[in-house]
């Protein structure tokens, strides 16, 4: 399995920001996550909310560790959402089931990590994250 | 950032509840926190419940943590309910998402902090907390 | 059993940072709890760091449950290590023994809540909220 | 206060770990913290191990929360271990008391935030913080 270098990582992060300046969004907070779940790299842009760090990890660290993208734990969260209440109690709470958390693939199809955008709508902040990690030639399934 | 100094805490705290009882409340707890989440002051009037320092707390914390006050935090809850569960996990539980969390802006609109107020209606203990931020010469956002 | 009134609360906190002006002591955090443990009042002095009243709750909060004063329980800290651990434990991590965690009793002699300082030597702690204690008409065990 | 703008955040970052290159360290991981114990930014380098980030908070974590540096923590921790752990109680567990913590404070002496960086031995560590904050033009205490 390749693994994501800081390079990598750094690219992904300047470029997920950078495309939320493009697209006029709200101040912007970045995490990169690896296969494990574990952090890489965070970025948070200045005015952003102080608690950003965590809702950014909670929408990769669930897209991680389910292989599941933030589109598809909400859309289990909006059918059971018991069960992804559930996901929480095992994860210690740290899964946020909304867009912004996306999964990053290699060549191959793997997933190596996850990034985690927050700041904006869910929406906004998944299209950005997929910038990102396409400018660091990788594949985002939000 | 301005930072909310310990006077302008006290005269929060004091015209809040002094606003409770030209109101005819029930007993009120104020809490404020600074612009990190932290609490910097607190009173709990005669009469109140024993567990009123932490819904005071969570109401601001919510705001503060987010740059959410507690009607748009209640709106989210409500659309969406898995949202706010899954920020009370990142944040150890200490999110109250409903009114009498209110948002403290300086005369640049930053955030500063947030006043957390609960023995009364939601709404009631609100109103008590915006005049509670303007007698101190700041801005809510309830 | 007397109850704690606010009106005491706020004496005591005014009276403890008044004390630690003229000792001349660094910015101070001042808890009052009750007789159950639970955050009557609370007031941090500009320039102390942000997690004081963690810090204050901690001291009071041990000795109000056991019923002993800092002084007590940093001397069984230093013997039974263990035990102090372990009362964290059952208290969710909320003990802090060092002196500055002061209890406060009525005339009659029975505990009726305990007072938290933090901001300087804990020795220099506990004599500012004595002397707070006494302000109010009430009796500090230090 | 001055608040750490992501500009000087990222600096101290590539300023640290091109000090820990130049001078021949393991692979480092820093994080910046602002005056609230807030994540501003992260960087863990290739072949770090993965729970870099959690050591590297908590060296930076309990350094602002109680504006001690990691060598004070550690003193303390030496002198009166069950104070260190009361304190991790407090804080959620999250304070590792070794050097490599380190302050973050502005023209005026004011604790702005903290830098984490963990990898090699706590000493290096601390040092490597050092020049990488300096770079930024601000004063450092390990």
């Amino acid at each position: 399995m390749a693994e994501i270098t800081i390079e990598q990582a750094r690219v992904m992060v300047r470029e997920t920001l950078a495309k939320g300046r493009q697209m006029g969004l709200k101040p912007l907070s970045v995490v990169v996550l690896d296969a494990g779940g574990h952090v890489k790299a965070f970025e948070r842009e200045d005015g952003a909310s102080p608690g950003r760090f965590g809702i950014a990890q909670g929408k990769a660290y669930g897209a991680v560790m389910l292989h599941m993208p933030g589109s598809a734990q909400m859309a289990r969260a909006e059918q059971q959402a018991y069960f992804m209440a559930a996901a929480n109690g095992v994860f210690g709470g740290q899964v946020v089931p909304v867009p912004g958390g996306v999964l990053i693939r290699d060549d191959a199809g793997v997933v190596i990590g996850a990034l985690g955008v927050t700041g904006d709508t869910s929406d906004n902040d998944a299209e950005a994250a997929l910038a990102g990690i396409e400018a660091a030639g990788l594949k985002g399934e939000a």
